[in-house]
């Protein structure tokens, strides 16, 4: 995360690694203020093991881009919202990377999905982790349904 | 793809694919022309084989959501751009994806970089993949520098 | 509606309907959530005798696309605001419908027109309804006569 | 239409709505340049055995809301791009209409459809034209699989 | 203005207008619920005496546009913000006019502007008027002159 | 107008103003480039003579905001449109005035506008030009009836 | 700055200057409410031996351009949000200004950033400046550092 | 320059520099494509005696931002528009930087300004450049003051 403000709005993406039983490292570091941390992290990622990068930012959001730059492991853009452009301008900063470099981006505050695409990803290789994604799917799809059945219980709709 | 006028526009998709040595099935399929078709082959994907899917769509662009609703796999999206709104309309519907179900999103009319960002999954766990984006992304550089030098002669700066 | 969470959005949606006497199913279904669900919704909506379709969601809104792809009701799509794009992401991912599949949309948070235009969609062929509907406007007419009133006389202006 | 002008654009609601056996008046009539004349006709348009009008027009495009203020017929809006904003001056001025007042919308320059949308409104009471949607319906879905099949012929990606 | 609730917004247009001493009526009225009598206002009010009309609305803001197609008398429009597009809907409802029929738009909200704009137009045949707007707007430059000289005492910078 | 460049998309003022018959004196005058006599050109306006002031720029259209700054007589701006964002950095710079300072907008472009609006605000105090006025609009109604007829003649709809 | 409401809002110009040891100047002087003031501040300020002027405005932010028009020193803009168009209207306004004209502008609402740029940009011929600029960015990274830290003590990664 | 593809929009800069007689390198270097170099670049820049760095790059503009990340020379950034979204991306990108690294942003396309708004700064400590940018811009009035003579002429309004 490109601030330690940011993490509250990232909350949902620790809780998702830790109930998926991904193990995960968490970092203060921003394309601007610990360029060279960014960079030296990026860099070491792929040896050092990781599989998937996530970087969470906002405004001028270049953190997910400057570490995109850095390594070819896929790396994965959190926009954060902040001030009155609704995190428009963090978006555009994020996905709209130029050719060579991606930045596998999800929606503006989404640190659960980002979570989850890191995890689909993983479990490309990981068939325990598939099934603990199948499982998680399979409980959002149940509380839709309960979700249904309390609306149509709530407007009298039962059968 | 949505529909086959998108075809020119994804030609980068496929040479990159082709040039990395990836085999793919590419598809005209619409996640509101023929939604059963997109359905099965979504719901099947991960059981034929398939490693990552790219769904490439314009306007309100759901064939990417349609996809990652139905499959485990990591789903790609590029937003394509058409009509006035410059592709806005696309990346909005492809990137705001509810908690759940991530689309990886990369730029509007992201062509290749779709190409590198399913390369850059698949070559965790496969090395010699890997090798060869890193060789491709050796020509990037090579390419940047050599027009660095292109320009620095065109406007008499050589050393 | 997508989420349970879109309900207070919606009750002028419920209480139009009660009103207008037309009488309806709620489901929370999600294009997402609960694909199948939503598609064989769709599907089977015409032959157990549904009229109209509303379809109400948010972000990259694509639950009225998914409804107007699987049939030949009419659907109409009621772009629901979150976030800090204002609905501007729903808005664009319910009206933006590729050739073939319109969708009727209405504006961000258009609760009480959704059920409008389904009445007015309803009344064609049914003149009871069509009388209500008149009234039902009628009402918003003296309402509206009753403001300027109020207005006139709170500044002093009356004749 | 607004104007002459839009005709270009709206060929495709034209051709549709024949090839469908609707039969139909169009008229160029403005909500600022004929306001006379666009009351009357929305105000009579029932009487006069119309089911539903379609209103196109651009930039603060108001005659879609300025019919649905004085019939209670479903009014379907074409919001058609002029000028440099890409046709959302016109999508927003047809869409966001207040509480009472329903504009069913389709996306920018959506001729095709608009008069889809009519045409599934008008079905809900006309079974011949409900079997000539559904055959209309099933060749847009025969012609994506075609594309299909053309794409992977031209990959050579056909079993 | 369209609606009561929109008062609030205006009491600057109400109280500018009668610290400039010019006569006003104020009506709730609105180009969609009440269009016949906005259209009768719009159609009899340069026989009524009535010099400027100012329409305030928000959304789809019509009003303005609807009574400038019926009058030859300036009209200034009001975009009202409403709902999450920050009045990006009304102003480019009000603003977008097309060829013949201007709308004189001033800021999302601009109570005061309108009723200063109606001052300018009316001062050019009042000399009096024109006095009373000259004097306010020094009131305003010394306002702004003594906020100046409170910055600078604040910040220990006065000579 | 801010530049040479403008003259072409403000033929239309200039052609509308000879034909109501108001005697007009046109500028090449920048808020930026020529401040100063921007400046003058503003303070004595009122004095020369002029009733009404039209300003065209593009960009952070600063012209009509600099001279209503200056004058008490009432200002009309045009943005006009340039580069990619389609005027909306024109529309936004010209509308969006503090309080005390209003700038009549018209719309994107829109030159006969501004013209006819200046005719709108002169023809208060001169009946010679309302009764032109008048006339000028009688002719959009005929020309927009005779597109009516036309558009039923090449449909085959004329009774 | 514009107005005295954007005092709050500069709070960080003013501490980040002192800190820096820059001397200043501030004024509130808006290019539409004194623009005499505004003016004539601009066209003196070199020979005063002010080196670098920062204007801070909203909506249609003409203050730093108005000041850019009569001066060759360099002029910072910043935008101030205000409204619901979240500070678009200002950032268009001030950074998009004709050839000749450079207004230097930094994100919405930033005024730390303008203070720093001014400090860059007088750092140029200030070695000590340049010395305090770079411990302050210093302390920034060691920020940023601790922040890490207690974001890995907090989810108990610390090695 | 991001990339080479930059250079035709860019000509206006070096044509600027040159008539201003300020020396200077060109490069093509990408935050993403050659970041290491991009890297160097930025961390050499002072020592190397550059006094102005300007950065020209398009869609998620980071190079800006990535130099100034690493320099406390004064960072001018240029929004380059590609794509259908005219350069906002860009710009945003560009413009919305954290606290502690300004970019000096100008328009999008702003190749002139980027080149003056560094004479100006560099001017600072340079009398004689002073006189040129002083020369230069009494040129700017004089083709302003040439253009209004010949308009004038052309619509027969001399004196």
């Amino acid at each position: 995360m490109g601030s330690l403000s940011d993490r509250q709005g990232l909350e949902k993406t620790f809780s998702l690694l830790d109930a998926l039983g991904i193990p995960y490292e968490a970092h203060v570091c921003s394309a601007h203020r610990t360029p060279e941390r960014a960079s030296e992290f990026a860099k070491n990622a792929e040896a050092e093991g990781f599989g998937v990068l996530i970087a969470a930012a906002g405004m001028a959001a270049h953190l997910a881009g400057a570490i995109a730059a850095r390594t070819l492991l896929p790396v994965i853009g959190i926009p954060m919202a902040s001030g009155g452009l609704g995190g428009l301008d963090a978006l555009l900063s994020t996905v709209q990377m130029p050719p060579g470099f991606p930045v596998a981006t999800v929606s503006v505050g989404g640190a659960d999905n980002a979570a989850l695409l890191a995890a689909q990803i993983l479990a490309l290789s990981d068939p325990g982790l598939r099934e603990r994604l199948a499982a998680y799917r399979q409980t959002i799809i149940e509380k839709t349904d309960a979700a249904d059945r309390e609306l149509r219980r709530a407007l009298g709709q039962e059968e």
